[in-house]
């Protein structure tokens, strides 16, 4: 495992950065990612480059030692650009322009900004593609951040108006998919076609949900622009990623991540625990009291593993936290230590690089409150004696790294169903990421590791396949998941799979194709308001409480599903409500309420003992993470008590705020 | 009573419809509601008619003996019109044009709008108005729905200048009627004048009603406009309604509904009680406990009053809940048998017909989670099951429905005067819906039956009147009701009544006219906080506990009014809050606070043995509804315990969800 | 001390005027403000003047003696203007042309609405001058309500261009005063800067407060344009003034104040206490529980504290609350008696003249649920009868406004500071005005009576000065505060003071020079969630309990200051918390936590026994309004219960909504 450090020489004299450098090497950073707000010092007006200050940065970083990585600086046009080509600027939801001054204020449609793009991008390859102390680049910086993932701008109508041209070929295969025969809204010529944007009503959610896609689209295109451009230039040794958003959601990660050679991600645990728990957790729902200075380390897991599932493989944290940042509610210092427990965790999770932001706190703009591993003034932060005391456990932390880590779990997520439901969740509080992170903790509790890969990840390397709502079918992931219980995986389905077709209409019989896996229909479903649950009776004895939330009364086919849970009263009264299905050597599971966590643990275990699963733990305590990689396990308490865990037979007591690793004989 | 169902053939295969109408026929369903969102399809592209499918559709279910109400399609503009005449579009109160691809997408006031209107309405009356199988027809759907009963473009703007011209004649009348002269806001030139739109301050409630007003009558004119084009081709025979939003009160419903041949509404119980009654309930008011899967039984029963108070005539649910819904909060499944209760409860209140809404589930646009009578595979849902149960209690339902319903009381409701209290609540909570509310709710647990009507409805059949918040009073009003009591009715008239004048000025010494009626002055009124109240004591035994929310000091005039409560101390100290008014052989009674359901049930109940009037019981419990028509008496319990209820001296047990008739002997 | 009321003759017949007249006299009136929105009456087309309603108006006041106050009414540009005139309208911060029809509809920066606003106050000055009725003026009305503070019009645009080039000089030195090299976004031309509005992600901290500087800039230079026109007509006997809002913060009150003859507020005692006392107390925190019928005292007091201190002298009272109002949330009506309490906190607060709002309750308009002295029928209301009662006390009142009133303490407020604070929090909940709030509770529960001043002001005459957060630091503060120490003062500092330079950025080591007054660097600040505190040990006995809400940790400067509060345990552990510095012949105490009232008030029991400063009371019960002016202390009981104080070891018992002076011997 290694680090590094983002580092802004732009923001500070010239004079600084030998000391700089050299206070980064002292630390045992490697890297250091720079200039990608730096456009306007690159090019401060069109087609006059300013190499100088860049070369001068480069080279003093290169004399320590330390590899750097460049950021292409497109997140932050130059104000002469926008102001220059004002048609550049985003359009928000309802139909504003944004305006510069800021960051991210372009529209990825916008033919003028790619031509932009694409000088800046190739000219700041062709200068330091062949620089030795050049490892690697990031393109852009958070695509989608501060609510940019959509843009309602003439050019994204008319682009959008190509892309569904493309993706029906007539009119009449539109009309059809998005069922506009509803309301009477059929289109009968393209230009008819623009962005969902301030509709009477509520849009049409097969319209609203293309948009998204396209959307999406438009930032891998607009991505891939900048991938070609690189990959033209630049030698092969040099990676190329982009630093995603871990919980974000509007932005399909899987295809912006696919031609990356790797993924990464900007960890901030306590910013998730005040601003992104909200998207896990439900209204209401209790929350881990530890997280305020620490995060919550279920949120952060979650996207560890959801960024190494982005590609089956170690990630980077492109940003990790170091103290205080400014974009929470309360914004507590982290607790002393705790940087040391997220170091711990990454390697863990498999990330090969911490990458710290950043390495001074900044005098300008809108991250004056955030820390860096150095003061305003230059002087160490707690963030950097924290890197110091860490540098003494890096063999460990190395050794850790260096071992397997074995992943029998997939949990399936895709970013299309995230869309579908959250367009029309039914169930105020209904989300697919909540049920998602229900099962997610579930494992966690039991120390089960898990990917969390898109449902057309290679699944065969897993013995356990979770997708708790895979909302729209269709044929071809019947037989993905099909083709895959038929090779002996087992999959847990849950509630609302099936309900759409891929163009976001109702399948018709439910849950669609899904039906063949499951050997049931869903013969009714039922929302229920807060408070309010029906009584089941399962054949799993530790699987307890009624169904809440969520109910469905399913129909097993005649020989094929056992039933696993039954409503013994109530409006769905002697119907099933859980059925197993053996599909070739292997078994499909579905289940048919929204379990709690505790229904989720339980169901697991079950399922762990049944096929069988290595799991760590019968229950770990919260605030515990506990994970294996190869014959180490390490455990950490990120609570402010000692919790003690069992792990095979032994029982181990970790103390507050700290880790225990255990070496297997 | 008789039932029927909305149906939209045009979403399903042609091959398929032979088999609905059977079905259809085989529920015992009366009357199928077509083609309300089926413009497009009648006319693909201007002045090109197709009506091949739609002659097809009710040749089918003519052929099951079906009787067929037609939509007009203007709530859903095709496409193509709304691209052709992008100055169709309404505007909304931010000034933001809002765009086609949903429904309601057109402003009633355009020109271009209406012509396309008469052009679709002649056609289609003129195509069907001899066909056997049509009985009726619904102009339009929903006006008002989706925050469209207001427009601000500039057609609005140009109408709103002739509507004040001929209301007031002059500018100076104008000036002097909205009391221009506050911030020196003189109008010098008409076209100075336009909507209340985005101005600094709150807007001059007195240009703000008037713009209101405007609103509503644009859609009476439009409707009329509708009207004339039907009545002037369809048979006398066939009917007309229009199909209204029950607690909706941004539109005058008593003006829409004068001109129809019956009013009609779309009931939703469960619906209503997740998103309407927030209307009705205070903040933090208790709510009934069942009212998730039930419905709240005095809503639905609130708006069954209201719609055949409209025209003090029976009435239609025309679309009626029959399964899930999609657009509450959480959208429960209706508990199993309580449509059968819906059903009773509708023929209670002297509903003719019900229309079930929808045939199918449908597959597409914002309804996907809409439940039908048929699931979306075509196979039967719960509701298809319930209506088929229905069918052996038709005769009783048939009976009940042919006895006479007998109405003592009218509550009084206009919207305007709900209207000009929206703009100036001045007490946080306060609202004119939630106070006849109360009263609705205290008459309903005495078994009282009541019309609610417009004030300016025939009054002379009541007994008693019950006016809580006449906010505007006026001459008129005044001997309106003072020739109501002369003939021997009492009138209960309660707090801010007649405060203002019809232009929405303060009447002077308050409550202006109203005074003679009332036989005293309004010398002080007191908003009060949460948690606040004023003693009372009290002639009325039964009437106990303080005057809470809003407190007013009467003054009675000497030897004229009799004093029934007085505050004993607190800022009000020896002021009466109460007096009763002899006018003729009746007599007026000005509460002066605002009752809480149990000070409303008391005074009820005292002048109930007074006048007298009927009443079923002292006191009904919650969730038990009781209703008689001639000699039947039904209790309906809406609640899952056994509730009682003593009817007569007579102690009757209802079951849970179900209910008991009573035939006199 | 005075009384008077703010009246509008427009509004009623002209054959009233007489009696109005008349019952001022009998009232004890000696003021009449009058006309200050009626433009329109005045000139009702461009140029053509109708000065005789006005003059008759003013005969009429003067025939009985009353004294005339003329408002100028720009405040209310007519409708005529702002119809041919569109550009004037005010523009929000979305973008969106504000409408005319209520009132403040303009741009203080619109060349046309200066040249319209010169001619009408020059016109009524000449008109007006020199009538022997008329004593003073009133400059427009409550500029910036209706959030009209700042406006995003092109002519704000290109005047804050104009701003910044006189104030940075050139671009250069704006890039580096803003950090523009922060994301990128240096200035290359200066018509490429623009308001900070709809930016992508919140706008530049230093763009958003020269926003702010410049937008309250404009109203002082469009009071001064009025200024300067009245001064070079009107006799300089006249008074010139302007109605501030108390606690409005959005405008640099002490700027605006400056050129005034004295400054005057609108006291609305209920309305503030239900619409602005969220931004005095913290979210969750308690407030008076007798507020809702007398408003709250303490913010009563800052306001009538602020407002004398913003010129250092006696102010007057332009409004005065005299019944209910018709702003906030419940309006709840004044408790009996509580205006009497409210005058004589008037004066014994310093202020000269209190002008009731308004004469007679209005018919028109937003404001008709508005009482007045009068009600709407022109009979008296309980506000006259408060009135009349008054007049006994009236040589009490004269008696105690003579007497001085001795001010030891200053409270520093400075309107930049609230700003800059405002736009970057960091902490939720956290607000300037709520840390100075809780200062001035402590030292109104100490009867230590307190000037609430700019740091600019002449800070000689106090013996202690508190400071909570001086936000923006430099070297101008610095020598200002250490001079002030040096000469013997007594300076307290609290948390994120020096944080910032003058034009917002980051002041480096921390807190930056004010270091050097307070012996100590600021090391760390940790922000504290609700419910988190660090645990403190104090060198003051009374000073208790935890540091909550943002603790910072100090390093002393080596025997130069002494530590008063240390982290004994926890992230800060070691760490100073307080530290007391001698600077000169005085001192500067520096407080690193955020301190409850409690605490607070412990402090200043501390400092007030070594300074020594003069206090009433060791704690006076809450609720209890106590003040001395030469050798009388007055006690004013707010609440419905007796209180008891104990004043130099006499223990007072003062009744319910009372009060008691005592004479010393």
């Amino acid at each position: 495992m290694k680090f590094g450090v983002c580092y802004y020489p732009e923001h500070w004299p010239e004079a600084r950065w030998p000391e700089d450098a050299r206070l980064m090497r002292e630390a045992g950073l490697t890297y250091v990612r720079i200039a990608e707000f730096a456009w306007h010092l690159m090019e401060p007006e069109e087609g006059r480059f300013t190499w100088g200050w860049l070369d001068r940065a480069i080279e003093t970083l290169a004399a320590e030692g330390l590899r750097v990585i460049l950021g292409t600086p497109t997140a932050a046009p130059p104000v002469w650009l926008a102001h220059a080509h004002p048609e550049i600027l985003p359009v928000d939801a309802e139909g504003r322009v944004r305006h510069y001054g800021t960051r991210r204020h372009y529209c990825p449609n916008s033919p003028i900004y790619r031509e932009h793009t694409a000088r800046i991008v190739r000219a700041l390859a062709e200068r330091y593609g062949e620089h030795p102390a050049i490892v690697g680049w990031q393109i852009d910086n958070e695509f989608g951040c501060h609510d940019t993932a959509r843009c309602y701008c003439r050019a994204c109508a008319q682009a959008f108006r190509g892309w569904l041209e493309r993706r029906y070929g007539s009119l009449d295969a539109l009309n059809a998919a998005w069922g506009n025969i509803f309301w009477g809204q059929i289109y009968t010529a393209w230009e008819q076609i623009g962005p969902p944007l301030l509709t009477v009503a509520e849009p049409n959610p097969s319209h609203a949900l293309d948009y998204w896609r396209f959307s999406s689209d438009q930032y891998v295109a607009y991505q891939q622009l900048q991938l070609d451009l690189l990959r033209a230039v630049v030698p092969p040794s040099h990676f190329i990623t982009h630093n995603f958003m871990g919980s974000f959601t509007e932005l399909d990660y899987h295809r912006l991540a696919e031609p990356l050679d790797f993924a990464s991600w900007d960890s901030y645990p306590t910013g998730y625990a005040e601003r992104s728990a909200d998207a896990f957790y439900a209204p209401g729902e209790p929350r881990p009291a530890h997280a305020y200075d620490t995060g919550d380390p279920y949120v952060t897991g979650f996207c560890h593993d959801l960024v190494r599932g982005m590609k089956q493989a170690p990630f980077w944290v492109m940003e990790q936290q170091t103290g205080t940042i400014n974009w929470g509610r309360y914004n507590p210092a982290p607790r002393p230590g705790t940087p040391r427990l997220w170091a711990w965790h990454a390697a863990l999770s498999d990330a090969d690089t911490l990458i710290y932001f950043r390495w001074r706190a900044g005098r300008y703009g809108a991250e004056q409150h955030h820390a860096g591993l150095l003061q305003h003034d230059g002087s160490p932060d707690v963030g950097y004696g924290e890197l110091l005391a860490l540098q003494e456990e890096l063999p460990q932390l190395a050794a850790l790294s260096e071992a397997p880590l074995a992943v029998e779990v997939a949990l399936l997520l895709d970013y299309e169903d995230l869309w579908a439901l959250e367009l029309q969740p039914q169930r105020e509080g209904f989300t697919a990421l909540r049920h998602l992170f229900v099962f997610y903790r579930a494992l966690q509790q039991l120390g089960i590791p898990v990917d969390i890969v898109s449902p057309a990840a290679d699944l065969s390397r897993y013995r356990l396949v979770v997708a708790p709502t895979l909302f729209m079918g269709g044929e071809e992931r019947t037989s993905q998941l099909g083709a895959y219980a038929a090779q002996g995986g087992t999959v847990i389905m849950g509630i609302r799979s099936g309900f759409k077709t891929p163009s976001n209409l109702v399948a018709g019989t439910l849950p669609g194709s899904l039906a063949a896996l499951i050997g049931a229909e869903v013969i009714a479903w039922h929302a229920l308001p807060p408070g309010e649950g029906y009584r089941l009776i399962t054949a799993i004895p530790e699987l307890k409480g009624p169904a809440t939330v969520w109910a469905e009364a399913l129909a097993p086919q005649l020989g094929r599903a056992t039933v696993l849970a039954t409503y013994p009263d109530g409006p769905l009264a002697g119907k099933a409500a859980s059925v197993s299905h053996v599909v070739g050597r292997g078994r499909v599971l579905y289940l048919g309420w929204y379990p709690t966590q505790a229904q989720a643990q339980s169901l697991l275990t079950y399922l762990a003992d049944k096929i069988p699963l290595r799991r760590l733990a019968e229950s770990l305590p919260e605030g515990l993470i506990a994970g294996r990689r190869g014959d180490r396990t390490v455990l950490i308490n990120f609570t402010e008590g000692t919790l003690e865990a069992q792990i095979e037979s032994q029982v181990i007591a970790v103390p507050a705020r700290d880790l225990v690793t255990l070496i297997q004989d």
